[in-house]
């Protein structure tokens, strides 16, 4: 018998890699927080000996939501500035309360508030970007969550940094630094939009990302006054100033991509760009509905992401992934495009691909880190059973997420967090709307 | 002192007529089935006598939900035939099953497991169309639930009926006698579509509308698919057929209606036809999605409903809501249509209209049946709150439904069923699936 930490035995396993497998009564064993097996029960009772035996007979096991795309602080924001188009919300919703209100202090709250939701909700990385990114990385830490750190980069000036030299100054310290080989964290760059930055800026951002080997994340083709208003102020499309100065590779992360040309389609999927599909916040803010369906047959990565909790107005992985699943079917006129089983492989690992992890997590295969997520079925609403993953993605809310491990740790038990003390979070989260809430309403 | 049988005091009450108001530290009194006041928290505490006095400190109260479209015995269904087009979904994946299995005892525990889900969703009223409409009345009757029982009428056998002539005798039946006044039971009949009856079907179904003075419901213009083909085979577009036969009018009930002309919108608009908007069905089939916003500028009465739980996957109306405020602001391109108020406004008091119920239902006033439900928005992702309504629409889950009540009778009490066997139910269920499975897969 070899020693392991934790035997878990599910009702159902779905692995992700290879696609479209559900394994019944086999166990995941892990040890030193990462998968070492995936085998049938049976043979696992006589080959481990765990530290921890966890049945869950009602439960299917998936890796971890990747959630790809988050301003994590700005939950604290949840709400606050509803029913509003993308340019009036954050300019006479959410900026003028950000300019008053960003601090170090907020983003760790707010952060926090985030990573307590999306834990709960089964997601165990977010790839965020907003002010105080190396706050947004201490606090994952502290919360013993896996993060993608985008450090925010723009021109104008906000609490954190004067210029887009000093954001960049500050964002490499990070980048360089404490969390070059760290277990759970990781960093990127974030710059805002094409239209927060200039060509000057994004040709430094370009040669220093290369220098250091770092992703880049940024907002594209959100909207189509987006498009428009670039096309009429600098005679190109985001998109092509972008290409102009070399940025449309495999290590870009293109969020939202809602309004792309076919021409525009091609070259993602010739060079391999990454995108972050964020469904809710795009009805939401009237953005409009990505073509998901056609990015997918042209062979380019999608993942999936919440977006921040202004915009969303939650960070809730599981019904992003099923709006995934049902807009797709609508805005391609096919009821079969993005079937369930695809559904789960975007949130989970097409996220860790698009974030540079594809080879750490985003599927339950040994030698990954043990980043997991049990889902309890057994609910009237779930019931009966036929395919447990179409029961997931189509039925499944987050109070039915069980059990979450990252990095092997169990961080919630049957519901209940290890770490959280959740009444003195929503205690200070209902400071900060009190501050909001007189500053601007 | 006035004795009440029960005072609830949330910390919001939205009555949603009048429209838009939120009160704060306000009492529901309800007597004998009925509310009988809505008036301050400390004048409430000196007026009335409760025999049960319920508090709710962090909770919003509204109206309860009413479903304006289900098939509910087909939540045995539920996963069976996913990321199918409709046209396939019924003629491969449902129908077969529905043949072979349908009967008196299939839809008495369909319905009771749909009901189960509803109530512990919020829902205090449901639409229905199904075969074995009486079987459907009785479990709404046991179970303490109001239902509008649609009786089906198609040309060609079940195990219902043999012909369109035995289906409208036994729905007559069913409309003059057993539910003439009962108060939680109302009846209507329910053609399937313009593709299931004949003409002459049509007009002697208008006749006994008329003489019996009850609604009627159809599924209309739910896939361009249907109206093309209609067009194709008959000449006529769906609605034309309605119209030639007399029935566009203020007792229609016209479910889905996503694809419609300029043209006919104007005439649902003058003859003040309802429409029971249907968003995660249409997406999940690919149908479409329903110009919501059109439709309400319009001045029609958009209801809300989550079709049957084979083509959604859950009853789950809350979603429905939020699906239903997202998806008419990127249809509409505009981000203020459809705000959380209209949505909870369509979800409530226009579904009770669209039934012609809208004076017994609906909202929360004097008068109207004590139909309520209360939403626990005390959680990470529903914190903190700027706007109860926002939080409802935009972030709570139907695990958040703490109470509800029906004609005054608090039915979920705290999360826990008064009435409701959940084990028992959730193994007849699987029986079914069992036998579903072995027939068909």
């Amino acid at each position: 018998m070899q020693h392991c930490d934790t035997l878990i035995a599910p009702r159902w396993c779905v692995p992700v890699e290879p696609a479209n497998v559900v394994c019944s009564e086999h166990a995941v064993i892990v040890t030193d927080g990462r998968v070492i097996d995936l085998l049938p029960l049976a043979e696992a009772r006589q080959k481990y000996q765990p530290s921890a035996f966890i049945q869950k007979p009602d439960h299917i096991l998936i890796p971890g939501f990747v959630n790809a795309h988050t301003h994590a602080a700005m939950s604290l924001m949840r709400g606050m500035a509803d029913d509003m188009p993308l340019e009036a919300w954050l300019q006479e919703g959410i900026w003028p309360v950000e300019k008053r209100w960003v601090s170090a202090e907020m983003v760790r709250d707010g952060t926090e508030l985030a990573v307590a939701e999306m834990i709960a909700g089964g997601t165990t990385c977010f790839s965020d970007q907003y002010f105080f990114p190396e706050i947004v990385a201490e606090t994952a830490v502290d919360m013993q969550m896996r993060a993608m750190v985008g450090t925010p980069i723009i021109e104008f000036p906000t609490a954190w940094a004067a210029d887009a030299t000093e954001y960049m100054s500050k964002a490499s310290d990070l980048v360089h630094d404490p969390y070059a080989e760290h277990p759970l964290i990781s960093t990127c760059f974030a710059p805002h939009s094409t239209y927060a930055l200039s060509d000057e800026s994004f040709i430094e951002l370009r040669v220093l990302a290369d220098q250091l080997d770092v992703g880049i994340q940024i907002h594209l083709h959100e909207t189509a006054a987006e498009v428009a208003a670039a096309h009429k102020n600098m005679g190109k499309r985001p998109f092509d100033r972008l290409q102009n100065v070399g940025l449309i590779n495999a290590s870009l992360l293109a969020v939202h991509s809602v309004h792309m040309s076919d021409a525009e389609i091609e070259v993602f999927a010739e060079f391999g760009v990454n995108i972050a599909h964020c469904p809710r916040s795009n009805l939401k803010l009237a953005s409009g509905i990505a073509p998901v369906a056609k990015y997918l047959d042209r062979g380019i990565n999608v993942a999936i992401g919440t977006d921040g909790a202004a915009s969303n107005n939650t960070l809730d992985m599981l019904s992003e992934m099923r709006m995934t699943a049902l807009l797709a079917k609508a805005s391609a006129s096919e009821a079969s495009a993005v079937t369930a089983s695809d559904a789960l492989r975007m949130a989970t690992l097409n996220g860790a691909m698009a974030l540079g992890l594809g080879h750490e997590i985003g599927s339950i295969e040994p030698g990954k880190w043990a980043d997991l997520t049990c889902v309890d079925l057994n609910r009237i609403h779930s019931q009966p059973v036929y395919d447990p993953v179409s029961q997931l993605v189509y039925t499944a809310r987050a109070d039915q997420i069980s059990d979450v491990w990252i990095a092997g740790k169990h961080l919630l038990d049957n519901r209940q967090f290890a770490h959280i003390d959740t009444d003195n979070l929503l205690q200070r989260s209902n400071e900060w709307r009190d501050r909001f809430a007189t500053a601007q309403y």
